[in-house]
């Protein structure tokens, strides 16, 4: 979906979004664990990209993170700076993170690719991976597909990826994956997260 | 492999492989967090079923829990014994866990279902619905892949197994399958996990 499809579709739904999910309370226990023990291993500022409404920004700062969150929706950006004032937080899109090149540690994309349109991806990991200094790393959480395809998420029209395609995109766009987590239980639609750590640029050369 | 030659394949390496893989510290952490957080919420006395040098069992022991290791390999039990002293562990096989009907909350069987071949793990795997009551839980880790196949352990011959496979011989063993986790990272085999519920009695006789 476009930037402003997403961004009206979120704001429309912002409040209940809140009340459902804006909350590390509302995760999923393991989750919590993956992205507590990624963000201990950091080395470096991280970038909370597409952080919604802030719970896992919060998160990241309570292990002691120095941590910034960025949403394109404005009525996110806004409840999240009420709900964490110790937090920075700023509207940006995937088109410009508003970060200076190789000058994070590592980016948390957690669910936050899942409504682009599957073309415009390559475009956001490249953002990603200009933000992000060798060696640092990328955490992306997703649902899970056999094949790329959109289904009527509640909010806006979100799509599966399968590991193996977000993997080759991630290869070309200068990471190297080092996990592959995937979940699927009753109930819920099918998780996957990706760790892929930021390869130097002479290995991005190819 | 038959259990003779899994248990003379283990005798003749039992210290080596204690000393590479026999503590929780060996683990991976985030099996660390998936084995803790099923043990937590079980209701009723635990097995591990394949324990080795008995590290899980201690983990679930620390935990709380009410657990018995047992194991195929005497020289594991006797190690397991003499290393974790508070801990009950004796020689079993998964053809008699030497267990009253229903007596069990939860059976955790890690990686040790992956040296069986695989036309007994059904057998096995009705042993272990046996023993454990009518919602309690099953927590089964292996090596994932794309089809039942056999490969050189370092130890001796194990198994991949599509998480899809075994859930259909857990389902036809009156489990009900909960979540599948799986891991790809580099340098290791993939690895996958099932939790799964022991169903009524009822339920179980389609």
């Amino acid at each position: 979906m476009s930037i402003a499809e997403v961004r009206e579709a979120y704001t429309g739904r912002a409040e209940e979004y809140i009340s459902l999910l804006g909350s590390v309370a509302d995760t999923h226990e393991l989750d919590r664990d993956l992205i507590s023990r990624w963000a201990e291993q950091l080395d470096g500022p991280v970038l909370d990209a597409g952080c919604g409404p802030g719970h896992w920004t919060d998160h990241l700062r309570r292990l002691g993170r120095d941590v910034e969150g960025v949403d394109l929706v404005p009525a996110f950006v806004a409840r999240a700076r009420e709900r964490f004032p110790e937090v920075p937080f700023r509207v940006a899109t995937f088109d410009d993170l508003g970060v200076a090149d190789a000058a994070l540690g590592g980016i948390l994309a957690w669910y936050s690719l899942i409504h682009l349109e599957p073309e415009r991806v390559p475009s956001a990991l490249s953002e990603f991976a200009r933000c992000i200094r060798p060696g640092g790393s990328l955490l992306l959480g997703f649902f899970d597909g056999a094949s790329i395809e959109p289904f009527p998420h509640k909010v806006v029209t979100a799509y599966f990826w399968p590991p193996s395609a977000m993997t080759e995109r991630l290869e070309a766009a200068g990471f190297a994956v080092e996990a592959v987590h995937t979940r699927s239980e009753e109930g819920t639609r099918p998780h996957a997260a990706i760790v892929a750590r930021r390869i130097d640029a002479g290995a991005s050369a190819r």
